[in-house]
């Protein structure tokens, strides 16, 4: 069943909304690397584990932020325009392993009706990706384009 | 031939280093959508059209952010320990569409040797990817740790 569209008016600070989890293998780790991000810490295992920083294969911080962005569509999908915003701030806390298993919470922390157009608002959450650990490796804390509810039209 | 590795040393404020054009077919944006961003205005070009804000067919905005990646390595993978950020503020600007051809500059800001650490520094970068208007469409500002030169070891 497809749940019913959400609006700026079923939005509050503090809510939170889940996905997950989903866990990464090494190859979808390499593949991506290969095609986006080719270093030798995010595409070969034996470099990887002699880099002063990473110490072993670690997923590329933007196949992390897809990986988010895919549970993000799932949790938040059902928003009145979908999920849009233009950008925010973006942490790799720590690095993503072959075999990680990472959750996703999305919590609320400003809703806003837009001064000028009536038919809109934003809506500042903050995004959580979370391995087994309990560890936060990615936040990223977008401003959302949500839709005010449809006003009824008079009969 | 591979350029020399890069050190701190090298890097100064006002640098700009640079990648591109690279070109955006509707395919690779409607395929890198289905797997991590799954919304009918990055998916489908006829409920893009019908979409209040985007109007048409754009990419998403993690894979702006992919392919602006692979343009980074082209430019700066030859950093004494490539490229490595722990993230910063991400800017979708404009959206991308297809056939947009984007080249990226990135920018140096900032050049900092560490206070504890000798055998490195960090480096403030604006990443700004441009479109076939000179328009940005993405920008990205993160803190990249790059390794100070090695010392000669003596005789």
């Amino acid at each position: 069943m497809t749940p019913a569209p959400l609006f700026l008016e079923d939005l509050a600070i503090g809510q939170v909304f889940r996905a997950g989890p989903l866990t990464v293998a090494a190859e979808e780790i390499i593949a991506f690397a290969r095609q986006y991000d080719n270093q030798p810490f995010h595409t070969d295992p034996v470099a990887a584990a002699a880099h002063p920083v990473f110490q072993g294969l670690a997923a590329s911080g933007w196949h992390t932020a897809a990986l988010m962005m895919s549970m993000v569509t799932q949790a938040l999908g059902h928003l009145g325009w979908g999920v849009i915003g233009g950008g925010g701030e973006l942490s790799w806390a720590r690095p993503v392993r072959p075999g990680d298993a990472l959750r996703l919470e999305i919590e609320v922390k400003e809703v806003a009706p837009s001064r000028s157009r009536p038919d809109r608002g934003s809506v500042l959450v903050e995004n959580r990706l979370i391995n087994q650990h309990g560890e936060v490796v990615t936040r990223f804390t977008p401003r959302l384009v949500v839709p005010t509810r449809p006003r009824e039209e008079p009969a």
